[in-house]
């Protein structure tokens, strides 16, 4: 098991990014968002099947931070990881920091060189990148931190200091409105998942 | 707008049930689950976003089955439609039906002839079929009933009745714990994304 766990770790360098603050709201006024129990679950629980090295979780507000931090350690360290260890193992990727320079300066100096920056949206983004030539990127090794927004989606300095953006989840019709925690599970599944069943 | 909505309707045919019983607890148990409020939003917004049909939630307990309406109801006729008309679209998608057999006849007697019943799972089942193959039965118009599981996933009577099972969604390393939130968004994205973007 830890044969392959270290053979993935090496594989993929991917990092996610959970913004809280500077998002938007539906009037595409700046705001920050609430940290929610649920976006922690589910999105470290994706994170870990698809190979994602640290979900990082931002917002600059103190009670905020202990609040993500009271909820992953329940269980990672706390009774709930006794009694669901698969829970604690996702929930152990997750680190809470206060803003995204720091999240950045973070993964460069651990990885020895600046992670390539990527946005996703609901909505056209310039910079624009293909999710397939993204999961090229990652497979020839390049260090990359995925940017998810919360609330009504990224404010525009995020998406402007980022050096890539990736093009909007759609299906056949008009209507997109995705959770955040829908958007990280497919943007994870079109990079890092697994292909040979997919006919 | 309408005539966009009404081209996806006729386009897809694609059902999705999301099971409360039958299904299996950790111990591989037969249980029932419960309603759960993200799993009526989550999976409504994926849904709708997709191009399904109906989203039917399968309940044989009365007071989960006015829980569950309650929920719906809320966000489709009550005030929080009002305030949020894109949750509305979204929920407005959600039936509640005691079990998959009324289910399965509703759906024949709509479209006067059976779904195709397609289960899914985190393990390996009997009658695989592939995502790009189901994608094309799709494409080709074929009524398509996608089977979710709640808990530790569909039970074995469940899984016996359905004419095919999808492959487990997996990722790069062995970890493969999967909310039924993210498990829906990705199948849907398989089944029913646009897919020009991709690269």
């Amino acid at each position: 098991m830890t044969e392959i766990l270290d053979t993935v770790d090496t594989a993929f360098r991917l990092d996610i990014a959970l913004i809280h603050y500077p998002v938007i709201n539906k009037k595409q006024e700046l705001i920050g968002s609430a940290v929610t129990n649920l976006d922690l679950h589910d999105i470290a629980r994706a994170g870990k099947t698809f190979g994602v090295g640290t979900y990082w979780v931002v917002t600059p507000y103190e009670q905020q931070q202990e609040l993500a931090a009271n909820i992953a350690g329940h269980w990672t360290e706390g009774y709930g990881g006794t009694v669901n260890p698969d829970r604690a193992e996702a929930l152990s990727i997750i680190q809470i920091r206060a803003n995204l320079e720091q999240v950045i300066a973070e993964i460069s100096e651990k990885g020895g060189r600046v992670p390539l920056v990527v946005a996703t949206s609901a909505g056209q983004l310039c910079k624009r990148t293909s999710y397939e030539t993204l999961r090229s990127t990652l497979q020839e090794g390049r260090s990359v931190l995925l940017l998810l927004g919360t609330a009504w989606g990224l404010a525009p300095e995020v998406t402007e200091l980022a050096d890539a953006t990736l093009p909007p989840i759609k299906g056949p019709g008009a209507y997109n409105h995705l959770s955040v925690r829908s958007a990280a599970s497919i943007c994870l599944d079109r990079l890092c998942g697994e292909r040979e069943d997919r006919g």
